[in-house]
C-alpha cells in the first residue's frame, strides 16, 4: 500500500519508525524554540483521556488539584542541596520581565517541590491541616541537548503530586499507594505490562530518601520509565519549614511525597503497541474508538442510503461508548485503502466499513486494528457486539505486551552472563544485587545497563551477582531511555 | 457570629472585601514571585467546573485542543507590528537555559498567535487543511506591577482558542459563534448577565481587525471584561505566511480568530454573587452543591444513627447530583455555627442539617445559601427536591445579577449629563457615540470611563452625545477593571 510506505519499517531503523508513527498520526511536532514540542490535536487528545483515567484516579483516593506558579525564585531550589545539583544545571532562567532586569534570577519551575514547600510552610500550623493532598497537571521545562519528541523534550506536560503527612508512616503509605495507583492505570487503561518496584540510591530523585517506579518494556527490548512516587522523608519539610504542633502541643516537621506521569506516557503506548502501519491505541485511552466508513463509487446511493444508516449506526454506538468516540468518515474524494490507511496510522482500535454489499445483507465489515481480523456484524448487534470487541483487543494488546516482556526478561547469576546476556539477547536482567552506588556506575559505564527496580512482588533475596554478598534482593537491569 | 467577623462588609470597603471573600474561601493566595497567584484547591476545583462548560461548549462547535510551547523568540513577536508593541513590555524573558547564555532571547507566551502562527503555516498547504480549529488550556505570563487575585496576576490560566479558514466571512462567523459560545455558558452557567459586544478601535486587541467582548457588571458597578473574540483579518497569517492554494490553485493568505478566557471569570462570579459572609456560588459551577452536617451532642447518636444515614442521603444525592458534589461535614470539633459559616463562606448553594429533631421526623433542614430560607425536607423526597432548589437558585442569582444591571444602566444624551451621571450614579452609561479613538481617550482621561462596547442586540442608531454626529450606534461606557 502506498500510504504505509512513509513509515520506515520498525526492524529496519527503530529510533526513524518511532518518528515517523509520530508524524503520520499527527501526533506531535517540534517547536520553533530547539528541544521544545507542539502537542498536536490527535496527540493531544490521548493525553486527555490518559489524564481523565489518571486524575480520577487521584480524586478517588482523597486528592484535589490546585494550580502553582511557573516561576520559582533561584534561591529556593538552593534550600535544598541535592535538589539544586539535579535541577540547576536543567533550568530555563528568566532574567529580565516587564522591561527592567529582575534583582534575582527566576527558574521556569523543572518541578515543584521547593515553591509548593513554600507555600505548605504558610498554610500548614496544625495537625488538623494535614495531609495536605495536591496534584497540580501542567507543563516543566528541563533544557534538553538531545530531544525526542515524548520521552525528552525542554518542555513537556506531566502531573505532580505533593503530599504532607503527620507521620512517617502514613508518608510512606501514601508514596505507596500512588505508584499502585500508576500501576494500576497503566495495567488496566494503558495496557503497559509494568514492573512496580524500588529505585535503587543511584536512581533516586534528587531530595528524595526513597524512588518508587514502574518500569515497562518498549518493543526494542529496551526500559522505560513510566511513572516514579518518591518518599521526600523530611527534606524539603526541613528546607522549607513545613512545621505543625500535633495533638500533644509539641512541634514536628511534616514528611512529604511526590509522584508524577508525563506525555512520556504517550511515548510509551506507541513504542509498546504501534507496529509498521503506525500508532495502535488500546481502546480504553483511544479518543476515536471506532471508524465508521460509507463505502460507494455511486454518490447518490451514499447520499441517499449509506450515510444516513451510518449516522444511525453511529449515534447508537456513541450511546454505548461515550460522545465523539466514533468518527464518521466521508472522505470520499480518498480511495477506500487510503481511507483504511488514515486510521490505521492514527491507531483507531475498529473499523466499520459500510459498503455496497453489506448494505444488501444489512451489516457491517468490522476489522480490528491490533491483529486485523475481519468480522461481519449484522446492524441490530452492533451496539452489544462493538464494546465486547474493543475489550478483547484490550486485553489482547495487554497480553501481548506481557508475554513480550516475560520472554526477553532473563535471569543471571554473574556479571559474565550479565554482560553476554545483554549483548546477546537485551530484554530485561533479572538478577539479585546488593552492590554499591559505585558498583551500579561501574555496571553502566560497562554495558550501558541500570537497575531499573527491585521489583515489589518478587521478596526472594540471594547472592549478588556483582559483588557475591548474600541476602541480596531481587533486580531488573536494562538499557533504558 | 464570630467567624463572619474576617471580612470587611462589601459597603465598607470593597476591595478589601474582595480580598476577604478569596481568603476565608481558600480561593487563591500570592506566590512568592511578586504578582503571581496560587491557586488553592477550593479555587481551582471551581475552575475545573468552569473548564469543563467551556470545553465542552468548544468541542461541541467542532473545536480540538492541542499545546503549543511556553517560549516563544523574542522575533516572533516582531513580525506583528501591533502585537509587539502592546505586548513586548509586559513579557518575561528568558536569557540563560541549559547553563548557556541564549542566542537568542526567549519570551514566555504573553498569548500565543505568533507560535501558533508559525506552525498552522507548516500545517496548512491546501483548502483541505482548513478551517484549523483548535484551542488550548493553558498559563500565559503578563508582567503586572499592581497585582489583583485573579483580575490582574502576573501569570494567569486560561483557555486561548485560535483559528484559521479560508475566507473573509467564514473567520467572522467563527469569531461571533465563539462569542455566543462564550456569552452562552456565562448567563446559563456562570449565571453572569453579561452584555456581548463589539469593541470601540482603542479597545482592540493589538492586532486585531476587530475585538468582540462579553462585558459583566460587578456589584460595585464596575464593569469587567470577561470574555474576548478577536476578528484578526489576515493581519496574523501575512506576518507568519500561513497561505493555501485555494480550489482553483491559486495561493491566497488565510484569515484567523483567536477568543480567549480566564481564571478572571473566578474574580467575576465573587464581584456578582458574593455577600458579606463571603462566596456565593451559581450551582452549576460549585464544585460542591450540597453540605450535609449531622448535628449532634451525643457522640453515640451520631455514629450509630446520624452520621449512618448522612451517608445514605449523600448517596442518594450523588446519584443525582454527580459524584463528589455533595460534602458530608464530620466536624464534630467545632459548634454548629462554626460549622454553617465554613460552608457559607465557600459559597456552598444549599446546606443541609440532620439535627435530633430532624432525626425524630425523618426529614433535613435545608438552608438557601442565596436568600437564607429555611426549608424542611422528608429524606424521601430530598433526591427529587434538591436539584429543583438548586435551579432556583441559579435562576435566581442570575435574576438578581441581571436587575442589578439593567438599575444600574443610565441613558446618557450629552457629555455633561454623562458626567454628573458617572459621578452621582455610576455603573454603565448608554448613549449613542461616534466618536475617534482621540475621543475615547480624552473621555477617560477626563473620567475614567472607557467604551465598554456597542451592544450586539442593540442596532439603534441616533445622535451622537460627544462629537453630536448622526447615525452613531449605541455603546455602553463604565469604570472598569
Ligand atoms: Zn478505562
Ligand atoms: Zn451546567
Amino acid at each position: 500500500n502506498g500510504m504505509a510506505k512513509n513509515i520506515t519499517p520498525r526492524a529496519q531503523d527503530f529510533s526513524q519508525w518511532y518518528l515517523d508513527v509520530i508524524r503520520v498520526a499527527g501526533l506531535a511536532d517540534y517547536a520553533p524554540v530547539r528541544g521544545c514540542m507542539v502537542v498536536r490535536p490527535t496527540g493531544y487528545s490521548i493525553w486527555e483521556v490518559i489524564q481523565k483515567h489518571f486524575d480520577e484516579g487521584f480524586k478517588e483516593t482523597g486528592h484535589v488539584n490546585a494550580y502553582f506558579p511557573l516561576l520559582i525564585p533561584h534561591s529556593f531550589l538552593e534550600k535544598e542541596a541535592q535538589h539544586v545539583e539535579g535541577f540547576a544545571p536543567e533550568c530555563a532562567v528568566v532574567t529580565h520581565a516587564g522591561g527592567e532586569e529582575l534583582e534575582e534570577p527566576l527558574v521556569v519551575r523543572p518541578t515543584s517541590e521547593t515553591v509548593i514547600g513554600h507555600m505548605y510552610s504558610k498554610w500548614v500550623q496544625s495537625w488538623r491541616d494535614l495531609p495536605l493532598l495536591i496534584n497540580q497537571w501542567c507543563s516543566v521545562m528541563r533544557w534538553e541537548k538531545r530531544p525526542r519528541l515524548f520521552l525528552r523534550t525542554s518542555e513537556f506536560l506531566w502531573q505532580e503530586g505533593h503530599t504532607a503527612h503527620a507521620t512517617r508512616d502514613e508518608a510512606m503509605e501514601e508514596t505507596l499507594t500512588m505508584l499502585e495507583v500508576y500501576r494500576r492505570i497503566m495495567v488496566e487503561e494503558l495496557a503497559l505490562p509494568v514492573v512496580a518496584g524500588e529505585k535503587s540510591e543511584g536512581e533516586r530523585f534528587p531530595g528524595a530518601d526513597n524512588t518508587f517506579t514502574c518500569e515497562a518494556m518498549m518493543s526494542d527490548k529496551k526500559a522505560l520509565q513510566a511513572g516514579t512516587s518518591h518518599f521526600l522523608g523530611q527534606n524539603f519539610a526541613k528546607a522549607f519549614e513545613i512545621a505543625f504542633q500535633d495533638q500533644d502541643g509539641q512541634v514536628q516537621f511534616a514528611w512529604t511525597t511526590s509522584w508524577g506521569v508525563s506525555t512520556r506516557l504517550i511515548g510509551a503506548l506507541i513504542m509498546t503497541h504501534a507496529d509498521d502501519d503506525g500508532l495502535v491505541l488500546p481502546p480504553h485511552v483511544a479518543p476515536v474508538k471506532v471508524a465508521l466508513l460509507p463505502i460507494s463509487t455511486d454518490e447518490e446511493r451514499l447520499a441517499s442510503d449509506l450515510e444516513p444508516k451510518a449516522r444511525e449506526l453511529v449515534t447508537a454506538l456513541e450511546a454505548r461508548l461515550g460522545r465523539r468516540s466514533v468518527a464518521l468518515d466521508t472522505q470520499y474524494h480518498m480511495r477506500p485503502g487510503d481511507r483504511f490507511f488514515s486510521h490505521l496510522q492514527k491507531g483507531v482500535p475498529l473499523r466499520l466499513e459500510l459498503g455496497e454489499r453489506e448494505w444488501q445483507e444489512g451489516r457491517v465489515r468490522a476489522v480490528r486494528r491490533d491483529t486485523g481480523e475481519k468480522i461481519d456484524l449484522p446492524w441490530d448487534r452492533l451496539a452489544e457486539e462493538v464494546p465486547a470487541i474493543l475489550e478483547q483487543i484490550q486485553q489482547n494488546l495487554y497480553q501481548r505486551a506481557l508475554e513480550f516482556r516475560l520472554a526477553h526478561t532473563h535471569d543471571v547469576s554473574s556479571f559474565d552472563q550479565f554482560r553476554s546476556t545483554l549483548e546477546e539477547k537485551g530484554g530485561f536482567l533479572r538478577g539479585y544485587f546488593a552492590g554499591t552506588r559505585e558498583d551500579e556506575k561501574a555496571i553502566k559505564e560497562a554495558t550501558g545497563a541500570t537497575v531499573r527496580c527491585f521489583p515489589l512482588e518478587d521478596q526472594s533475596t540471594g547472592t549478588c551477582f556483582y559483588t557475591g554478598k548474600p541476602g541480596a534482593r531481587r533486580a531488573l537491569f536494562a538499557k533504558a531511555y
